[in-house]
């Protein structure tokens, strides 16, 4: 197996290379003066078990058109089977049509990734794992929230309360909970599709008091974390911890979440920021240690 | 007929549909907070012949993942059939392995054009049509040399020399001096593929105190105009005027090509620019009109 970091990925993968112990193979990669991106392999991939790691964070067409580029060089210089991991999936949101007319870009996507001549699809806690069926070849979604629960309970959440912003996203605060033993719930949030708007139900928890972790796939402009950590702070919770995998993290939302009353953010390195204190690496390699092909 | 104008080529579809009389139908597009595009048909195309306008000048990435996501998203609402009307090809340079290891970028962006689900590829003075071979679809190259030539001849240049910069480009330079009669002929260009720098051989041609017409398919940072209307000081033309389909124009290109010596830089909007002079609507319009499908 060769690992291949992409330059949207570079740490990443050579992390994930490290913990295997497999060959990592470097691509030399540049811009042209026209914001082209250029990569070439820098050794033979003919015959070989290719992992390319490029995630596909903003600027996400940028960060996908390399990806495809990989994939579709590595098939072209003949490697043998061909997985993508692709820690963010941009473009996961749209993964149905909400108005008539709209493109279902998520599955525009999904095609050109096959395209390119990928033979397995990897990624991490996807918005929406029923979305992923659209591919023709095997995919896996992997989950960052077991190593966010254990890095939570090494900072002394042990016993915190877990909160999702949503029912949808429950499963993955349950999972936490599993680390934490504290005790797990939901809020309901409501979004405006067209203004965008966020809003959450008062619902009571059993916080007062107690440390509470609120986990979510996707932390983007921050509106559901705000409204969140508000409702804690009202409802007379300790110590507030805002997790989640994908730390996109636009316009401020960091900045927005601390002053909503928040303690701390937390995201892992499957969207790179300054927040990404978790790495996905070791789950990324326990998958690809014991997956065979197609598993 | 509908023809849809791309965000990246708005008014150049709005033209080429006014020019055929044909429908259009608008596209409802956005950005979301995050960077990622939203198309929505803003009409029915199901069972239409369908034809996209939607350049992939810079930012390319983006613009190539919106001709894909239209594309897709008029395959997945039932078109019939649909034409891709690609003024300006992304990638196009990168059309072949210079080195081992290489990303073979056009290939890549043809087949991701393929798997979108176009039927049939029109583009305006691709670098190297024998490049677009490697569609299995039915594609055009149309050309702006025509139209450029008869704008050089409204503004006073007819008998003036026509001067491509290389002679992968002499038969551009023939159209046009089909057009202002005044003979042509070419440069010979070197480009260190390392460093990217340009050099042209000292060639003496039938120019001194004779109006000149250097033409292109792509301005990019400009070192080839540069060179190249250097030359023609050096050897006594009179007036210069530096012509091209794609003017990219990256880095001050315009500034520099004047300061070497250019009275003036006229382009297509097959690349919006503050150059782009020309339109290159009634030649996508009058191949439309007379192409039938496969054509």
């Amino acid at each position: 197996m060769i690992i291949i970091p992409g330059p949207a990925s570079y740490d990443l993968g050579m992390k994930v290379a490290k913990l295997l112990g497999e060959k990592l193979v470097p691509v030399e990669f540049k811009y042209f003066p026209d914001g082209e991106s250029y990569v070439r392999y820098t050794e033979d991939v003919d015959g070989e078990d290719v992992v390319i790691v490029q995630t596909t964070s903003p600027p996400q067409d940028t960060h996908l058109i390399q990806l495809l580029l990989l994939i579709n060089a590595a098939k072209d210089l003949g490697a043998r089977y061909i997985t993508a991991v692709v820690p963010y999936l941009a473009y996961s949101r749209q993964d149905k049509k909400f108005r008539p007319g709209e493109a279902v870009s998520l599955k525009t996507v999904i095609r050109l990734i096959e395209a390119a001549g990928a033979n397995k699809f990897v990624t991490v806690d996807v918005h929406n794992v029923e979305a992923l069926k659209e591919f023709k070849i095997p995919f896996v979604d992997l989950s960052a929230m077991y190593v966010l629960g254990e890095y939570a309970k090494s900072c002394g959440f042990g016993g915190a309360f877990s909160l999702a912003p949503d029912e949808f996203a429950s499963s993955r605060a349950k999972v936490v909970d599993d680390v934490l033993g504290g005790g797990y719930g939901w809020l309901k949030k409501e979004r405006d599709r067209v203004t965008g708007e966020i809003s959450v139900a008062k619902k009571v928890f059993d916080v007062q008091g107690r440390d509470v972790v609120v986990v979510d796939d996707i932390i983007s402009t921050g509106g559901t974390m705000v409204a969140a950590t508000k409702l804690l702070r009202e409802q007379k919770a300790r110590k507030i911890m805002v997790m989640c995998t994908h730390p996109l993290l636009i316009g401020g939302a960091k900045e927005k979440i601390i002053r909503a009353g928040a303690d701390s953010i937390v995201g892992t390195d499957c969207v790179p920021s300054d927040v990404s204190i978790v790495s996905i690496a070791p789950v990324i390699a326990e998958y690809l240690r014991k997956g065979s092909r197609g598993a």
